[in-house]
């Protein structure tokens, strides 16, 4: 069976992706963060709450994030300013030919006056300048990005969502579509290349803009 | 009765736009074009269509875009590319306090490696580029950007999108929002200031990316 690793899975979106992935019981999950400690706690409560809900867990231990480099696929669940440094501290060579996985969605946040927008870097998305700190072999691919964070922890929610996938490498792109089609109901949708990041990224601020604005709990995209 | 004026309403999405907008019985409808007698054509054309629909039409006159200027609310149905020297004909003044709505999405057409993607001018988006181009009274609105070309002549077709609306004046937003409300079955939302251009002008190349490379026949974009 394929091995997901998700670095920087103890934050809340990364651990409701270890529980989703494992639930789908095509893919063993390890969870990786800066403190092994810390990962493999993230872990045993994955477990935990797996058991509890009757669901036959695939493998999901911990470690540091440079661990469980080792994986087939490799979910970037990190804020973007942490991104660069968490390479470096790994090594870029541990990125060499693997499937990495961003769905990081920089955002400028006014709830004040109620609008978040997205918060490009220069090179238009985020996905485009960490594929500039990962080496050539890297095959990066944009998923999940528009999934509500607080959806991720709710197993007993089901995700409906279609999901748009991009990435400049046919075969990664495709595998990550598997990934993705192997959780909860998400249908993964081919978007095309990685430069469709910056449109993909900015629909998660242009999402929980219209749900406040408009009194609106939970608002998805659909793509149909 | 309030007046819309469709700025290049001879072509096929601003056509179809007048059929829709008189259909929904709450707006007049003026046609301009370079020419006036080819917007008249066009005028009659859909008084025409209307007539043979069994719907009871809204005057729909014809003009240059000049002649229709005098309109409430401005609809930009041209080619990014035209947009400057339309408002240097018309003149910018004519543009004094008025409502614009842009539902431009200039895009990078790539349809043998299958995707299309934004091309956005240096401003971010056409709108933001646009607004530059008017004078600082006019009130610009981004809508109806994400409706799908072909759909808006198919009168037997319901059109039943969420539509994504952006602007910095909240009141001008809001009576756009009621003219996307009067057409067919769409549903206006609120999308926050108009820099959310960026992203709503994005939605339509992904929209047509997601297509192509999934076999999908009229994608649409759904917030809910």
């Amino acid at each position: 069976m394929k091995k997901v690793a998700i670095l920087g899975g103890t934050g809340n979106i990364g651990e409701g992706l270890a529980r989703r992935i494992c639930l789908g019981e095509k893919f063993d999950v390890e969870i990786g963060s800066r403190g092994a400690e810390k990962a493999a706690e993230a872990a045993a409560g994955v477990c935990t709450c797996l058991i509890e809900h009757n669901c036959t867990c695939t493998t999901c231990t911990g470690g540091t994030n440079a661990d469980v480099c080792e994986a087939d696929i490799l979910i970037l669940s990190l804020p973007f300013e942490r991104i660069e440094s968490t390479i470096e501290t790994i090594g870029k060579d541990c990125f060499e030919n693997k499937i990495v996985v961003s769905l990081i969605n920089p955002m400028i946040r006014n709830p004040q006056e109620k609008y978040f927008l997205p918060d490009a870097p220069e090179e238009g998305s985020a996905a485009l300048a960490i594929r500039k700190m990962l080496p050539e072999s890297a095959k990066l691919v944009c998923a999940f990005n528009n999934v509500a964070a607080n959806k991720w922890m709710l197993l007993d929610e089901e995700l409906d969502y279609t999901v748009a996938v991009c990435g400049d490498d046919e075969d990664a792109k495709k595998e990550v579509m598997e990934l993705v089609a192997s959780v909860s109901k998400l249908q993964p949708l081919d978007a095309g290349p990685l430069a469709m990041s910056k449109v993909i990224e900015g629909i998660t601020p242009l999402v929980i803009t219209i749900a406040m604005r408009n009194k609106l709990k939970d608002v998805g995209v659909y793509f149909k």
